[in-house]
C-alpha cells in the first residue's frame, strides 16, 4: 500500500534537513531510527544470548541518540517563529519526545512499550510538520 | 499528494537498517541525503557569496558520504544471496550508485544534473528493494 | 559574575552531561565552543589567505554544530518540568540560542557580532542553569 | 607473499583511500582492524571479568564497522570497471567480506574462527588489489 | 584555587582549542568528562540492574576517550617548546594522564578511585596551564 | 628498510591499536593518512578548479586529524615506561610529529614539503616502533 503511494507520489517532493539549509527536512529520519529501536527491543526480548544482548544495548544507545539528533534538528532548523505561534505545544512536544529517546525512555529501558511511546510522539510531531508543509 | 499517501499508509510498515540486525531498512535514508545534495546544488548556483559557497561544499561532501554509507548498508546488510540471484544487476547498480555519490559524481561536482542522476539511480535500487519486501 | 557563582558553589557540584545520566552538566561546554567561534571570526577578519579562510570556515562549521549539540543536551537532559514551569522563557531561549549557532547565525556568517550575540545568549542560559543548581 | 609484493613495488606507489581522490588506497587498513578483532576475541576467551567482556564487545563492534567501511571504500572508490571485468568475482568477494564483518560474522560472534575467516577473505581481496597495482 | 585563578584572569583570556588555531583552550573540557566518569562509577556501584550497568560501561568508554582527546589537544596544540622547557615534567604528565583515561585506568576499571586519580592528574595539568596563561 | 623489517618479522606479529587493548598497533595507520595528505597536496598544486581545491582542503583537514589521532594512540597506548627510558627522545618526537600534522604543518599549509616532512617524522617513529617489537 505504502509502496503504491510512493510510486504515485510526484518525485520532486523533497524533505529538508541540513543546516545550509538545503531546505530538505523529513520526520521519517527520526521515525526510522525509532522503528529500529523497537525492532531491537523485540529481538532482545526473544534472545537471551548475552553477547547478542550486549550488542542490542550498544546499538540501541546509538539509535536513540540519532532519534534525539534528528528531532533536535527539526526543532531548531525547520520550525520558525510563526510555527511556534500556531502550535504553542511544539516546544514541549519536542522536549518530551527527545526525553523519551533518552535515559527516561528508550535509552534507559529496553522494552517495546518505550519504543511505541516514542513512535507515537514522533507521529504527533510529524503530523504538525506535514501540516506546515501544506500551508 | 505524498502527504496524503502517507496518511493512508498503515503505520506499522517499517524499514530496517541497523546491523544487529533490527530488520528495519529503508532506501529513503539515502534518498533524503541525495535530495539534500540537490537542494544544495540549486542554492549554490544562485548564490555567489564565497562564504555561502564554501559552506555548501563542506555540507555537500558530508551528505554525499552519507548517501554512500546508507547504500553500502543496504547492499551488505539487507540484500542476501537469493536477492543477488534474482537481480544479477544489483552489484553493479550499487557500485555505480555509490560512485555517483563520490568523486566522479556529487562529491566532485556541484551541479543539479549530478544530483538528479544519483536520485534516479537510488530510485532504481529502491524499486528492487520494495519488490523484495513484497515477495 | 559567572565565575563568582562558580566560586561560591560547593566544589562537589559538578556539571552533568551524559545521558546515563551521570548528573554532570555545564554550560561551559557550549561557551568554550562559542568562544572558539569568536576567535575564528577575529582571525578570519585579519587574514586574507584563501587557504586559511577555507580552514576557518570548515572549523567554524564544526564548532557551531558542537554549540548546538551541547545546548540541546542541556535542554533535553538537564532541564526538567519544574524548571520549565519556573522559567517559562527557557524553551524559546534554547530555540533562539541554537538557531544563533546555525544558518541564520554563526554558521551562516563569519562576523564577530554573530559570535558575541551567541555568547550573550549562552550566558542567559547559564545564568538560569546556575540558579537551578543552587536551589 | 604480500610483503614481498610490497617490497618489490616502487616506493612511490602508494595506497589510496580518500575520495578526493588522493589516489592512496591500502587493504592494510581493513586488515589491521580485522587483526584487532582477532586479538579482542582471543583476550575475551581468556578473561571472564564481565567489565572486560563488555568492553571487548563494545570495541569489537566498532572495529567490525571500520572493517566494513574500509572495504566499502576500496570497492567503490578504488576498483573501476576494467577491474570488475578482469575479476568478475570481485563484487561477491566484497559483499561476502563485508557480511563477514557484520551480524553474521565478527559483529554477531566473538570467536577467533570468525576473525580468521574475515582475515582470509580480506587477504583474497588484497591479493587482487596488489595485482591491479602492478599492472 | 583554580576558580580563583580564573576569577583573577582578565575576562578576555579565553581558553583555546581548535587547531585553526582559534587560541581558545581550557582544561575544563577534559575535567568535565572526567567528572562524568566519576559520576558514572558512583551510579554503577549503587545500581545492579544489568541494562543500566551495560549502558554505564558504554558511556564510560566514550567519556574516557573524550578525556584522552581533550588532553592530547592541549599537549600538541597549546603547549609549545618554551613551556616544555619550563615544565620538563609536562610530557610525562600528559602521557600518564592519558594512560589513566585508558585501559589501565578509567576505561579498564569502573571504580571511583580511578576517576579520582584521573581528576587529580588533570588538575596538575590545569595548574600548569593556568600558570602559562598568566605569564 | 621498514618493509624489510616487516618481511623479517614473524607473520603473527601484529600491530595493535585499540585500547581494550587488543595488542595490535601499526604506524602504517598514520603513514597511510600522511601519504594521502601528500597526494592531496600534489593534486591541489596541479588543479586550479575552486571546487576541487575546496574539497582538497576539507579532506586534508580530516586526514591531518587522523594522523594526529593515530600517533596519539601509539604514544599513549603502545609505548610504556621502559620504552621512554630507552628512547628518551620519544616524547618530543611525538609532540613534533603531531604538531607537523596540525596548524603549523599539514593542516595550515598545502604544500608537498609539509607532507614530506611529516612522513619523514612518522618514519622516525616507525623505526623505533619496529625496534621495540623485535626486542
Amino acid at each position: 500500500m505504502r509502496l503504491l503511494t510512493r510510486l504515485l507520489a510526484p518525485k520532486a517532493i523533497a524533505h529538508a534537513h541540513c543546516d545550509l539549509p538545503c531546505g530538505v527536512y523529513d520526520p521519517a529520519q527520526a521515525r526510522i531510527e525509532a522503528e529500529s529501536i523497537k525492532g531491537i527491543a523485540e529481538k532482545y526480548a526473544s534472545n537471551e544470548d548475552p553477547v547478542f544482548r550486549a550488542r542490542a544495548l550498544i546499538i540501541k544507545e546509538q539509535r536513540s541518540e540519532l532519534v534525539k539528533h534528528h528531532l533536535w534538528v527539526l526543532w531548531t532548523d525547520y520550525f520558525k517563529a510563526p510555527h511556534f505561534e500556531k502550535y504553542p505545544q511544539l516546544h514541549q512536544l519536542f522536549n518530551e519526545a527527545t526525553k523519551m529517546a533518552g535515559a527516561s525512555g528508550t535509552k534507559g529501558s529496553i522494552d517495546v512499550a518505550s519504543a511505541d511511546a516514542l513512535l507515537a510522539k514522533i507521529d504527533e510531531i510529524a503530523k504538525i510538520f506535514w501540516e506546515t508543509k501544506q500551508a
